[in-house]
C-alpha cells in the first residue's frame, strides 16, 4: 500500500486532518486502531472555539455543525452566590462558541471521509513506524489478520498520549513538560433539560462544580472531587445535593433533576510534548499536548494543530519548499502554550486546592473578582475562551 | 491633651491621614516612636500610582512633588532577552505613575504639619490604647521622660506592621492571611546614572532582577537572593556581574556601574488583617497589610485606606453619622485585596521558585508573552500598575 500522508488514528485531529488535506488534493490513509463504532460512541468535550468553527466550515464539514450546534455568547462564573456573566461577542468583536459534542465532530468526518475515498482503516493493529529520519518512511501494521505496510511520505501521530507516535521519537529528543492536579471531575450525564442555555463555572466553598448540557435534552454536570474517588460513594442523591448546593446562585438558579445516564471519574493533567517533529513524522493533537478540561481547549488545540501542518503539507506538495514544515513546531507551541496557560489559570482560579492556605484562597476570589469585576479582566477571559487565532505567535 | 482625632505612627498613612484632616478642619495629634530624623532618613519604595498623586495634590501636599517627581509612561518587562514596553497611557486613558521616593513624601507632609499645628510628638514610646469600644478612647505614652494622656474622639492605627494599633484588637476578632514567600530581594543603591528612564522588570532563567532609580544620578537595582542570604557573600564585583547578566537585553540595553552606597535584604510578604475596625479604633497602611514591593503598592494601598477613612471621619463631624465610618473596612478591603492580587500575581510571574517544576517555569514564560504580547494582557498590567480608582468596589 501507498499514501502521500500516513495518519495513526481517527480521533479528531487525524479526521480533521484528512479532511484538510483531501482540500488540498493530497492523498492520505488513516489507520485506526479501535473499532468504528468504538470510536463513534467515544464522549468528550464538547465546546468548539470561534476559530475551530470556522475551520469546519472551511474544510466542508460545517453542515450538520451549523444546524444542530447551540451557540454561547457567554458563560457564568459562580462565587459566593453570585453569577457574574462574561458576554463573548461584547468583548472580542463579536466572537462566540458553539455547543457540539466531539462525538459528533468525529462522525461528520468519518462520514465524509468514508464518502470520499474510505481510506480508514479500523482495527489496524500494532502499528510501528519505521524510517522517520528518511524519506520513504512507512507504517506497518495488522488488519483483518494480515501483516501489512504503508509506504508515505510523511506520517502524522494523531494518535493520542497513548500512541505510537509520540513513543517513536527518541527519548534524548523529547522535552515533557507536565503537571497533575491534586483533584479530578466527577462527571454526571443526566437525562434533564438544562435548567439554563449558558454553562456555569462555580468556585464553591467545597470545591468547583460545572453545569453544562449536550443537547435541550441532556444535561452534563461535574463536581470536583479526590483522584481517587470511588463511585460507589457517590449514589445519585449525594450527586444532587453537592450539585444543588455548589451551584446555588441568588437569582434562584436550580440545576433540574432527571435519570443519572453516566457517572465517571475525569482526571486533571496538563502535558506538553516538545519536540512534535522527528525527521518525516510530525505530532498534533493529544499525542502532544494534554489540557485539563477546565479551559475547554482539547478538540480545539488539535484544530490548530491540524490547520498549521495541512498547510505545511500542502505548500511542500505545491512548491517542494519545506519551510513551513520546518516552522510547523515553533509555531504550534506559541498557541499551544497560551491555551496551556489559559487552561492552567482556569483550573487554578476554580477549583478548591486541598493544600491552599487562606491567603491563596482569598486571592482566589480576589482573582475571580477582578475578571468578573472589570472589563479588563472579563475580556482576557473571553478572548481566550473564544480561541486566539491559529498561528498566534504571541508577538506584539 | 485632648484631640479629635489621635493618630499613632508618622509614617505616610499617619501623615496623610494628619493632612487630609486638617482639610477637613478635624484636630489631630501624631505620636511617633522614633525621633524626626530617623524617620526623615527610613527609605523605602518610590512609585506613587496615579490615584495616589491626584490625592496628595487634593491634600496641598504635591507642591514639591509637581517639581520633583519623575512621570514614568511604561515599565519594561525583560524576559529571554526582550525588553517588551507596556505604555500606560495609551492603555488606560492617558495615566502614568510617579516615581518619587516614599521619603520625599514623608518630608514634605512633616514640614506642612509643623508649619500648620506642630502636633507631631516623635519619640513618643510605649503607646497605648484605652477604651478603643467606648465612645473616649485615649491613648497613653511616655514623651520627654513623662506619662502622658491624650483624649480623643477616634484613633487611628498607622503604626505599621509591628506597632500597637492591630496588636490591640483581641485576637479572637482577627483574621489575619499571611503568604511568606521563597525568596527575597537584595537591593544596592549606586551612585551612577540610571541607564534608562523607565523601569525594567526582568525574569532571568538565574532569577528576577528590577532596574530601577532615585534620582538622575543614583539608581537603585535589585537581584532575587534566598530570604537567609548573607550580604558577605555579594561583593561589589559579583553584585555586578549578576545585574548586568540579569538585565542583558538585546536592545543592548546595560546597566551603568558606580559606587554601591548602600546594600539590603529585603524579605517578600504579602499579609492582610480583617478586621481593620475595633471601636473607635481604626487601621490604615502596613498596620493592617503587607504587600511584596513586586507591583510597588506599599505606599499607594496606605493611601487609599486614608481616603476612605478621612471621608468616613469627615462625615461623622459634619452629620453625626457613622454611616461611611461603619463601612470603611468593607469597602477598604475590595481595593486591599485586588492591590494584594496584582502583587502576588507581579511576584508569582516574575520570580524563579526554587521548587517550580518544568511545567511551572515554561506557564510563566507563557503567561509572559500573553502579558506583554496582546493589547488586553498589556491592559491588565496597565490598568493595575498606575492603580485601580480609590474606593474601588469590585462591582461589574
Amino acid at each position: 500500500m501507498k499514501t502521500q500522508v500516513g495518519i495513526i488514528g481517527a480521533g479528531p485531529a487525524g479526521l480533521m486532518l484528512a479532511q484538510t488535506l483531501r482540500g488540498y488534493g493530497i492523498d492520505c490513509v488513516i489507520l485506526e486502531q479501535r473499532s468504528e463504532e468504538y470510536v463513534l460512541s467515544r464522549i468528550r468535550a464538547g465546546v468548539l472555539e470561534h476559530p475551530t468553527v470556522e475551520f469546519l466550515h472551511e474544510m466542508g464539514a460545517g453542515e450538520r455543525l451549523a444546524k444542530e450546534g447551540m451557540p454561547h455568547e457567554g458563560i457564568d462564573l459562580l462565587f459566593r452566590g453570585e453569577k457574574r456573566r462574561i458576554d463573548f461577542p461584547s468583548l472580542t468583536g463579536g466572537k462566540k462558541v458553539t455547543v457540539y459534542g466531539q462525538q459528533e465532530v468525529v462522525k461528520d468526518l468519518i462520514l465524509l471521509k468514508k464518502e470520499f475515498d474510505g481510506q480508514i482503516l479500523f482495527e489496524a493493529e500494532d502499528v510501528a513506524i519505521h524510517g522517520a529520519e528518511s524519506d520513504t518512511p512507512s507504517l506497518s501494521f495488522t488488519h483483518e489478520g494480515q501483516t501489512k505496510t504503508l509506504a508515505c511520505d510523511f506520517i502524522a501521530g494523531c494518535d493520542g498520549f497513548h500512541g505510537a507516535g509520540r513513543k517513536s521519537i527518541p527519548e534524548q529528543k523529547l522535552r515533557l513538560f507536565e503537571k497533575v492536579y491534586p483533584f479530578a471531575w466527577l462527571g454526571v450525564l443526566a437525562e434533564a433539560a438544562p435548567a439554563q442555555d449558558e454553562l456555569i463555572y462555580s468556585r464553591h466553598e467545597d470545591g468547583f462544580a460545572l453545569f453544562s448540557m449536550r443537547s435541550p435534552e441532556v444535561t452534563r454536570l461535574y463536581l470536583q472531587c479526590d483522584p481517587d474517588e470511588n463511585l460507589e460513594e457517590w449514589p445519585d442523591s449525594r450527586v444532587w445535593d453537592e450539585l444543588h448546593k455548589r451551584l446555588e446562585a441568588k437569582d434562584g438558579f436550580r440545576v433540574n433533576e432527571g435519570t443519572i445516564i453516566r457517572k465517571d471519574v475525569t482526571p486533571m493533567r496538563s502535558f506538553v510534548c516538545e519536540t512534535m517533529r522527528h525527521g518525516r513524522l510530525f505530532l498534533a493533537g493529544d499525542a502532544a499536548h494534554i489540557v485539563p478540561p477546565t479551559g475547554a481547549k482539547g478538540l480545539n488545540l488539535a484544530a490548530g494543530d491540524v490547520k498549521l501542518l495541512s498547510e505545511g503539507l500542502a505548500d511542500f506538495y505545491k512548491s517542494g519548499s519545506t519551510a513551513k514544515l520546518d516552522g510547523y513546531e515553533a509555531l504550534a507551541l506559541k498557541r499551544i502554550w497560551a491555551a496551556q496557560r489559559f487552561s492552567w489559570f482556569m483550573t487554578s482560579l476554580l477549583h478548591k486546592f486541598p493544600d491552599g492556605a487562606a491567603f491563596d484562597h482569598e486571592i482566589q476570589f480576589a482573582d475571580l473578582d477582578f475578571y468578573t469585576g472589570t472589563e479588563t479582566g472579563r475580556r482576557n477571559v473571553a478572548e481566550n475562551y473564544v480561541g486566539l487565532p491559529f498561528g498566534w505567535s504571541g508577538g506584539v
